[in-house]
């Protein structure tokens, strides 16, 4: 169940994205969306009111953190209001009516190029490295090529108008990408729906300090579903620490445990509380 | 000072590329160098025994842990021997006698293209991903073509015979990345050379379970320098923990740690004891 947020809602990417997929995962297939060339444009969209939030990817099970948009988190002041857990399945499209034996060579992300090697190799195609997943698929529209698919999302197929000439071409079966979502004004969880908070800290620079740290929450049984030291660009052995715990903002436990936190901090903020999504949907 | 490995040592990448530079950083200017088209490569090389060790980027200031090489590592049984935190410039290249007003288009890794967008932005080209920086210098000489430029290292120029058009074309100076020197025997530290020691582990699922992991180090006074919670592929809250500690291997602290921390995992394994890396050096 979405918060209650203004529309348009913006995403990364072409019409036909992954990250247009979680958008109407979540908000529902009436959504209105706002493609954004990049993740610094969807944040500038959210901060000018242009978009009433916008739905970004944080971490993928293959590729990792993205930094970039935890980077654009702290650079600017929204609340993470919600999250989904999206497995990604890639799609070899091409125009209707052109058979596998017509291709011999495939566009997309060099990432979703990677992530289908032992398809490519086997149909044995050039590989042409793209900017985007979904800008493959138009070029491919656009374009009129009979010779080129393009790996790309179901959506893709669907929003220009291409045949999926092979499903599922992904190496690994089991990629997941988790979606945040932001806006200007935080939620707050009602009772009872199981919730998650994200913080971002860095400690003072002595032994033993993170260990302290986690004590913070442990003494309260309080749950940690993340936990990810990174290092602060530019000074050496100091380290941001991104962490998720199991709880809303709103009981007194996490409120304890980060009042005791800042004890030890020497910088720390909540990066949103909001219902924590378990299952997973289909982007 | 690198430990006598079996030449060559396999990289990523064409001749040229920041991992190339990684090298001959750490083995010196006259070690013989193995380039593979991807990360697996590397690796079928030193399981062959064509290449002594590998060296391979691990982690990234701005991108984060590099997944691929962790699943690598942990598929393969080599052990890691060495580090080297290098930081990466990313030069503007192209034909010598080229003027920058020639230049209508840039080349490069999609990554290494937004890393530069300032500078892109400032100098209006259009840009054109490629697979690789070093394999985009190139191909501006193989083409001859004097209105592209391409990204990419210093010792590309020098392989190329391009000339540096513009310096340090990076938005983000603080650039790092993390490599690591991959053998199929381990080394063992001298006593007194700062060492580090890096694992992986999987947790049985119960609150507490990382507080526990992590009071297997304090009580020790072991230090971490990372900590990394990685959802493990398929399923769904079970978590791969990477973890680098300040000891080495054959100090009995970690040993009597890494005893105890069996105890709780389900899953263990060190990835390597080696001599830590503290300064950084250009690659």
């Amino acid at each position: 169940m979405p918060p209650h947020l203004p529309q348009p809602i913006a995403f990364q990417g072409e019409p036909g994205a992954y990250s247009e997929g979680a958008l109407l995962a979540f908000f529902g297939e009436d959504a209105q969306t706002l493609p954004c060339e990049s993740f610094d444009e969807a944040f500038a969209a959210v901060e000018r009111g242009d978009a009433g939030a916008a739905i970004l990817p944080i971490e993928n099970t293959l590729g990792g953190s993205i930094h970039r948009n935890y980077d654009l988190m702290l650079r600017h002041e929204f609340h993470i209001v919600g999250e989904l857990n999206a497995p990604i399945h890639h799609q070899l499209l091409a125009l209707p009516g052109v058979t596998l034996e017509e291709i011999t060579t495939v566009w997309s992300h060099p990432q979703a190029l990677a992530q289908c090697e032992f398809t490519l190799d086997r149909l044995g195609v050039a590989r042409e490295p793209t900017y985007d997943t979904a800008g493959s698929a138009k070029m491919v529209r656009e374009q009129g090529r009979r010779d080129v698919a393009a790996i790309a999302s179901r959506r893709a197929a669907e929003v220009y108008d291409l045949a999926i000439l092979q499903e599922n071409v992904e190496d690994e079966p089991n990629n997941l990408t988790r979606f945040v979502v932001l806006a200007r004004e935080p939620v707050s969880v009602p009772e009872g729906v199981p919730a998650k908070c994200s913080l971002v800290f860095s400690l003072h620079n002595e032994p033993g300090a993170l260990f302290k740290a986690m004590a913070v929450f442990a003494l309260r049984n309080l749950d940690l579903t993340k936990l990810e030291s990174r290092p602060l660009r530019g000074r050496k052995w100091e380290y941001f620490f991104y962490l998720d715990v199991a709880a809303s903002l709103d009981e007194q436990p996490l409120q304890r445990a980060l009042s005791h936190l800042s004890e030890l901090t020497t910088f720390q903020r909540v990066l949103g509380s909001y219902p924590r999504h378990d299952e997973m949907r289909d982007a």
